[in-house]
């Protein structure tokens, strides 16, 4: 099928491509390479099947033209700064709400009538139930960025009811692995290798959250997407386990070799908005037969290594 | 205290300005008198205490600079039209959310700390749970009226997370009585004055639904900021009961004295995203102390008075 790919010079976006042209898939990746890296695409761009658009979502009328011809969105372009939202309110709207609702126009104009969408488990808020499942009763938003998610979610089920389009919405919960360039992980990373003996931690290191490997995240995916033949396909996505901030702190350590004097800035959250405890209940796309094939320890280390390899992230993101 | 009410020149908006002027406030009114009425504007222009600003919620520099000064934003300004979304589908997404963005950031600039924000049961798509409590399970939005409502009320939320404002949000069922101006009671009516003897309705007649007295709303409203003090107050607002929409046309033939051949277009459902089924649980604002003074029925024959001695608006909305 004929693949367009929002954000696809992106940590999940690019994985996801690479995956789609092994699988024999065209793919036109449409990115305005504010977080994308060009060396995520460089296995892309050795296929003759792989095309490559510099746009933004924001640019509605380039955005449309160049979805033309195609089966099927993946749109995964966002501002996933989730952290920072406060300090810069319009962004998540502007790329996030708008951005998708331009996605869905481009679409209407083309005729396309499939999209796969990343929304995040930010979306529910602290909900009072955890394990959180896909119903969980109706969150209180608490920052822009779960805010600018759900009302993507809302534009792309309202659109499926009014013009019979499908969709498979994943709400994530933090993705780890290769390509990994923001997160917690990324952070303390760069401090240990400044000062392998001195670590500032957001909050007082009992959040407990959830993670899931980037290649699991790939294969979730499409498992639903072959599976689910609901119009409005909603499917929670990570591990069944969580770790504690301490917990990730120490496999990061441990794969380092440091041993860091652990600076806490204190407080039950690391930023407004934070949740404390994230774990999502994933039995639901579980009942499909899908399964992670990787713990969050094991993805973690798959992540420092990559990280360690690579120190340029630092570089494209300073 | 000093109001400014966006949307003050509609129907719920220029009701509550008329009582908080009765009440003794203040009150600024910002509307683009797209769908609002100069002649609902009659009695509060006769208060000192009233002004008028003819804007556009996207104008956001002008609705900024029109907010300086004020105690408290009461935000009912949208479109309304969830009938007709799929026809126009950025409508929404412009006057609703990106409206709402824009008071928002006037808010922030004028730092303003109270918000009043007109919600919809809407939002609740089709759930299952009925009546539909404010903790329904997360909903699947069903139409793009609803979509948009529901990124409002996220931007506020995460608006108050972050920078500390109160925020009162109300879910309404639809709404009745005097300035009604669209909706079933205002097109039965004018088909009715202009043909007695015939009745075209939308779906199979068995649709139910649930109402609320304008003057009961405002009530309700203004009850609820005196007694809820959370940081995000959210409240479902409705009667306890609820009408099939075959009652509704025998109370209004009644109250008109027609006798009509009924003409149904089919179907549990009257236009894309119609729930056959509104119902909603309003006992937490019951438990604050309020309680609807107008049945349903009452309501639809008010209503019906109103545009029977108001004829006007008709052609105001033709």
């Amino acid at each position: 099928m004929k693949c367009f790919v929002t954000g696809g010079a992106g940590f999940i976006g690019s994985s996801m491509i690479d995956r789609l042209l092994a699988d024999g898939h065209q793919v036109c990746c449409y990115d305005n390479m504010s977080s994308g890296q060009e060396r995520f695409l460089d296995n892309a761009r050795k296929s003759a099947d792989f095309t490559f658009i510099l746009g933004d979502l924001l640019d509605a009328e380039k955005l449309a033209a160049s979805m033309a011809g195609s089966d099927i969105v993946f749109h995964f372009a966002a501002n996933a700064d989730v952290r920072h939202g406060s300090e810069h309110p319009r962004r998540d709207l502007d790329q996030n709400t708008i951005g998708t609702y331009n996605v869905l126009a481009g679409m209407l104009a083309h005729n396309i009538r499939k999209i796969v969408f990343s929304s995040t488990g930010s979306i529910y808020g602290e909900c009072k139930v955890v394990p959180t499942p896909e119903d969980a009763p109706f969150p209180v938003q608490t920052s822009l960025y779960g805010a600018s998610k759900l009302a993507g979610e809302g534009l792309i089920s309202a659109f499926c009811e009014a013009f019979q389009i499908r969709a498979w919405i994943f709400r994530f919960v933090s993705i780890l692995g290769e390509r990994y360039t923001h997160g917690h992980v990324y952070d303390f990373c760069r401090q240990l290798f400044e000062d392998p003996g001195h670590l500032k931690v957001l909050g007082d290191g009992t959040q407990r959250k959830s993670y899931l490997y980037v290649q699991d995240c790939v294969d979730a995916i499409l498992h639903a997407l072959d599976k689910a033949t609901e119009r409005v396909n909603i499917f929670n996505l990570g591990t069944d386990e969580y770790v504690q901030v301490s917990d990730s702190i120490a496999a990061i350590c441990k794969e380092l070799g440091a041993t860091p004097k652990l600076e806490y800035s204190g407080g039950d959250r690391g930023w407004i908005g934070d949740n404390p405890f994230i774990l999502l209940d994933c039995s639901r796309i579980r009942t499909l037969g899908w399964k992670p094939k990787f713990t969050i320890n094991e993805s973690i280390i798959k992540t420092v290594k990559f990280i360690d390899q690579n120190r340029w992230v630092f570089d494209a993101r300073s």
